[in-house]
């Protein structure tokens, strides 16, 4: 059996994907969430053990409440 | 209006809940959960900027979800 991503990783991919669908290019995004656009590639590449008041940032960049940023994750 | 709780009090008031519910005791449930009873308490207090990896260790303690765990946070 394949080994579960990490949840660092799968967080990354959701929010990739939902930053995507939102229309945001990685740059645009981290400009209107008021993070660095480095840590949100980070992010995005499961590279960073974000704590929830950035989580809370990408919620809210992307109008959806944090239980919904991570569903499915 | 009053304001509306910080993320990490919310979050930390939902854990406390929801650990209550299932009959641990806070130093039992860091225990089975692998954390710090002392981080455990700053959790609940909402005084920890928790990280993800700490919150999927909360989550699996629970047998529940991180969607669920942020449920109406």
């Amino acid at each position: 059996m394949a080994k579960r991503a990490d949840i660092l990783e799968r967080f990354g991919k959701r929010v990739r994907e939902l930053r995507s669908d939102a229309g945001y290019s990685q740059e645009g995004f981290a400009a209107h969430a008021g993070l660095d656009r480095t840590y949100q590639g980070g992010v995005e590449r499961g590279q960073r053990n974000i704590a929830l008041r950035n989580v809370e940032k990408i919620a809210k960049g992307l109008k959806i409440s944090v239980a919904e940023l991570f569903d499915g994750v």
